[in-house]
């Protein structure tokens, strides 16, 4: 992956860098690579480019090939990664690109005013947009529910953050790579209540892929990390139809989808990468992961059980809290962040002993989730 | 599939007013789906909706499965039904909804300068969206190079459009009912040299889907028709780089993967239809599936070989070019039609005993192609 922050470079150049070191890390060119499985979420609408899967191939040598988009708002390549895996698994290919790629800061010519209303469009056309809810709202709301059904505090929130930068100051290719306090948390501006600035994730430009091969195929590559399950549901839309919002009905389905194929349980996981778009967003889906029990998301947050050295740490690259957000690439960063710690290979940020770890990546209103399982080779 | 035209109707609305067409045609509900399979190209710049895939899911009573949003510019609800067909052939799925969905006119709020600029967002981005090049001039230098390389006029290509408008006369689904002749073709206003105003395809608004199931629940439903081959390719971005680009080399290279699939050669196809967004991108098409002999594809419209009475009828439905074209719903319209003409129900414009067709769907600088071979079943 590339750092996340601001990059000038074109889209094409941006995701060419990432591909480029998915081929050199895996020891395969363009030519060993059957099929390109491609994320990018809104650059039609941040720099008016569409059907960029070819541009993309063209620039790292796979004109030809055949590639397909995916987009499902910030749950995009991690859905791309959830179809190459069945592409793979199902015998149609055996090496395939994996990788996702966005710009999100004002080198799109977008400033944070547009980009928000751009965001925006993930969520529900005709009920949500027009009351002007945007997403620091959406997750404010399923927040809002959790503190009202379970007593969650803003402190417990602000605990998040101050662990996320932690985490994210050990990363070089993080965003933000400073820390944080409670204190400058819980006296930073309101974004929507209960988030503050310091609850939100940045908007990032960066690009992030993988190389995917079958099982067959693993043992002749270095260094292989099994791919052992991947769940994928969606919940209704808008989000007033939901019964229970802040459950995230979504990620709960794709993890018990995603466990089952892994044949493990929450308890067997050694680390989690989730989607931490919003502090709140994090306390959810550390509970719908299983990793923590229900109402009890924040509190282990305050109490270091997820911290790098906790009991389950969470997010150990920063999240996209830290780490950075570049839309489409999210989904891709969680599953290089898996290979790199399961191989020993991440770093001053790296875990201890840790040999499986589950990915959560989301898309809109809560509404689409895609989960996935990464362990050392059998 | 709804009427194409022009909808004052949502997206989702507009989305499932042709899938519960499509469940009411195979006899399913909602709860028998398992999965959606979806295509829109657009809905971000035009209208600020992405992430559609569980909106329209809910809409149609599947909230909860999963659903993918697929973009591949003009191709992208073939490349979903591409996508499809893999999936329900691995055996994830038995049952599975695909479809797209699109609004391109006016009631979008965008005008037709604008939507043209959104258009063009599927050319490259540094390439040629700078030099003014929208997709009316890629696909006039296409042409350019085809009456260069084989004596093409554009007498040929307004016989292309005569052909499709009257086979759209003919298909109350339609955007333009009525027929032209090649005096008012050849009068019309230039948009991009040599194609006047009448070898262009409108934009339109509209929605297709279709059911697909597995082999062997096929016989269970009702006139069930066999995809026996779809092929997938892309091509190298930017047009100036193709070495001929003229010979449309994904459009060859999707048909060939589709032929091997379904153990036919071009020979043995009763019927086509192709992407004609310009008359002579449908000469071009008629080339590359091997349909017609390569330089004469306007020479045969003009004889009438391609015409509906003709030796190989292209595009019978009226084509993009008279039937329209709503992006993302183009390529699942093209499987409706070619599934309606198989089983003997397509009404005033069905043709006479056809057991096989082929379809093309082509999106961006002909950088990407799906081919998609379907027949009566074995």
């Amino acid at each position: 992956m590339t750092k996340f922050g601001v990059h000038d470079t074109p889209l094409q150049e941006l995701f060419g860098d990432a591909a480029f070191e998915a081929f050199d890390d895996a020891g395969v060119g363009p030519d060993e690579v059957e099929a390109l499985f491609f994320g990018n979420a809104m650059g039609g609408q941040t720099e008016n480019v569409t059907h960029l899967g070819p541009q993309c191939a063209t620039h790292v040598g796979m004109a030809g090939k055949p590639v397909q988009r995916y987009e499902d708002a910030c749950a995009t390549s991690a859905n791309a990664f959830k179809n190459a895996v069945e592409a793979v698994e199902s015998g149609r290919h055996d090496v395939v690109l994996v990788g996702g790629v966005e710009r999100c800061t004002p080198e799109t010519g977008k400033d944070t005013d547009e980009m928000t209303r751009i965001f925006a469009s993930a969520s529900h056309r005709q009920y949500e947009q027009p009351t002007g809810l945007t997403f620091p709202g959406v997750f404010a709301l399923l927040t809002k529910r959790h503190m009202h059904e379970h007593g969650t505090t803003e402190e417990h929130l602000a605990e998040v953050a101050v662990k996320n930068h932690g985490h994210g100051s050990l990363n070089p290719k993080a965003h933000f790579g400073k820390e944080t306090t409670v204190e400058e948390a819980l006296d930073g501006p309101v974004v929507a209540d209960p988030f503050r600035l310091m609850d939100c994730c940045p908007f990032s430009d960066g690009a992030a892929a993988v190389v995917l091969v079958s099982d067959d195929l693993a043992d002749s590559f270095d260094a292989p990390v099994d791919v052992t399950g991947v769940g994928h549901a969606t919940d209704i839309v808008p989000l007033a139809d939901k019964e229970t919002p802040h459950v995230t009905k979504a990620a709960r389905d794709a993890a018990s989808q995603a466990y089952d194929q892994a044949g493990v349980s929450a308890a067997d996981v050694d680390f989690a990468e989730v989607h931490d778009c919003f502090t709140g967003a994090e306390v959810l889906a550390s509970e719908a992961l299983g990793l923590i029990e229900d109402g009890q998301g924040g509190v282990a947050a305050a109490e270091g059980r997820t911290s790098r050295d906790g009991d389950i740490p969470i997010n150990a690259s920063g999240g996209l809290k830290a780490k950075g957000h570049p839309i489409g690439a999210t989904g891709a960063a969680q599953i290089v962040e898996l290979t790199e710690q399961v191989r020993g290979e991440a770093g001053e940020h790296q875990l201890d002993g840790v040999s499986r770890g589950v990915a959560h990546n989301l898309g809109g209103d809560a509404a689409t989730t895609v989960v996935s399982i990464m362990e050392a080779r059998a």
